[in-house]
């Protein structure tokens, strides 16, 4: 199963929206016949590819698969009924489907054919590949992946007038800053405000250097239609920025427009975007996974509307004070983070945790 | 060498203001011989009660030592002459002695009498079980080791009014909890505000459950003597509560005396009680490690004064937003934390760091 896992990652960023999904088949004596991975464009899923590679060997043998055999006929047949035509004898299944209308069908089907399934071996590491697939394949909005980088003591930059505008300040080390492009690679949007644009002017591209099927799309929350034309967001915008606005400006829509930004004129709440109406609107582009990399306005906002699924906190060891500029306003009730994971970057630090499991709402 | 480290270990807390050390002799075959290891009661080195136990076994064998035997008459006679009058072929020490008016006299010795010397092995763990002696023998004044209890976010207590006044509010959990008790026994003092007191009405004792030779002191800043009569501290004091102040109200002075607390006035800066006056005073008692649990007040003096020499941060896992109360003001230019070491301790971690080094102060 640890092997169908790493094969699986082999589809991440290629795969969406489809889940990453890997397959190893052992013949009947138990020796490696066959392995596969589920890739977009060449449509297989990936116990299919596995049968292919397994030929008659796969005949008595067992399927290690992450993900539960799919008993429907999308874009290709049910992997259950291939399963079941190669002859396979056991199934083993990391996790079922995260759709509670289809979960289990799969299995079900197999063992009406007499086919051994078992299933939840390496659930946890399985479910954690998939939170953006079980989280849109539910509710068809993006799993929102919260990224913030302070100091030890909360804060993400220093105080006002300490740095120069439109230029970045890294509170994080290099590090850190190089597993944010890997987070960016694996999300299929990422999120952020004007205001962190006229500050820094990021570029908010993944620059991992992996393949990636789709380009990253890049969404800002613009509800003035502030955003600077000569900002290298706009310059670099090839129908991959998406400006996210309540203005009508039709001047300043046109303007963008032109230069190969999105704008989307959406719902209003209090003036500003609907943060639920731009999930809804990013999760009918099949955004899987929407990380957001923001400022202390809106992750405020995003934290205490409940509207952040895992948060991945990169702490710098170092101490600003409380005249620099906090990474939250006020939060009541505190958000806590349970299971909390601690990873090292260098001289830096993160501290991730799941604040809503998608896997489980998936259940309910 | 890791053995003499352990042996060094039991007299933590019983052997200030004498540095912890351990010995072990290794007879000329290179089989255990002998161990031994100072505490304060028994007079004796950790040298000495080691050759004791190994007796003639010693002759022509080997002696592991956690820091340069001594060369001097002080309470007991000199370690160099003693391992040479047992033969002793070959001494490894792990660090020579902080005080640079001294170190290498003892290996200097041993060398003269023909004795093959070592130094430096497991130096980083000999010299960090002996900061607070590094820093006293040559400065006279205590390591100062910050602890604070705070949020992810940096807050070390919910917004004004959202908990009880005179009641502890735990930012942390039972596993930090226990781990603070820990450092306030390696302490031989500990130090607090008296807003603290007025807020949270703590305790300060030592509750480790581990053998101390010396009450822990417990020190509360009060330049305006408010501290309250009726406070856990004041009930509780038997000579062990130290009241630092610049107040001169008799009145005050005798009541809290009467209680059993002792009162000190030491000269003002700025209307309030020097540090490093206090630190001097404390220094002078033979207070080697200061353990300070101070607010939002004290942590940047202290902190902004360079008065801290190693810093551990407890972090719980939540996020209370900026409403709520930070753990230090303004501090700029910031303070970085080097080389910190994360800990966990249940669902929060720590992140300590050493800001001065009290070892190399002494090379200097």
């Amino acid at each position: 199963m640890l092997r169908a896992l790493e094969l699986a990652a082999q589809g991440i960023s290629l795969c969406s929206p489809n889940p990453v999904v890997g397959c190893v088949i052992l013949d009947k004596n138990g020796a490696l016949a066959g392995e596969g991975w589920h890739e977009y464009e060449r449509r297989d899923h990936a116990e299919v590819v596995a049968l292919r590679s397994a030929g008659d060997r796969a005949r008595g043998g067992t399927a290690y698969v992450t993900l539960e055999p799919c008993n429907h006929t999308g874009r290709t047949g049910p992997c259950s009924e291939a399963l079941i035509a190669a002859g396979v004898k056991r199934v083993v299944a990391a996790t079922l489907d995260p759709n509670s209308l289809t979960a289990g069908r799969g299995v079900r089907r197999l063992r009406e054919a007499g086919v051994v399934v078992e299933a939840g071996l390496c659930e946890a590491e399985a479910r954690r590949m998939n939170e953006g697939f079980a989280k849109w394949i539910v509710t068809r909005r993006p799993l929102v992946l919260m990224k913030v980088a302070m100091t030890l003591d909360g804060r993400i930059a220093p105080p006002a007038g300490h740095h120069k505008q439109r230029q970045p300040y890294w509170i994080t080390g290099e590090a850190s800053r190089a597993t944010v492009q890997t987070l960016r690679w694996m999300a299929d949007a990422v999120l952020t405000g004007v205001d962190t644009v006229i500050e820094d002017d990021p570029m908010m591209t993944d620059r991992s250097g992996m393949p990636r099927r789709r380009p990253l799309l890049r969404v800002i929350l613009d509800s003035a239609l502030r955003m600077p034309l000569d900002s290298k967001l706009v310059k670099t915008a090839n129908q991959d920025v998406m400006v996210a606005t309540v203005s009508q400006d039709q001047k300043r829509i046109e303007a963008l427009t032109e230069r190969g930004v999105r704008v989307e004129v959406l719902a209003s709440e209090a003036g500003r975007v609907s943060l639920p109406k731009l999930f809804e609107k990013l999760g009918a582009e099949c955004v899987l996974t929407l990380l957001t990399e923001t400022g202390t306005r809106l992750n405020t906002a995003l934290l205490a509307g409940g509207l952040v699924d895992r948060i991945k906190i990169f702490c710098s060891p170092q101490i600003m004070g409380s005249d620099a500029v906090p990474a939250f306003r006020g939060l009541s009730p505190a958000v806590n983070l349970e299971h909390a994971e601690i990873e090292r970057h260098g001289n830096d630090f993160s501290v991730s945790a799941l604040l809503r499991d998608p896997w489980s709402e998936a259940a309910r």
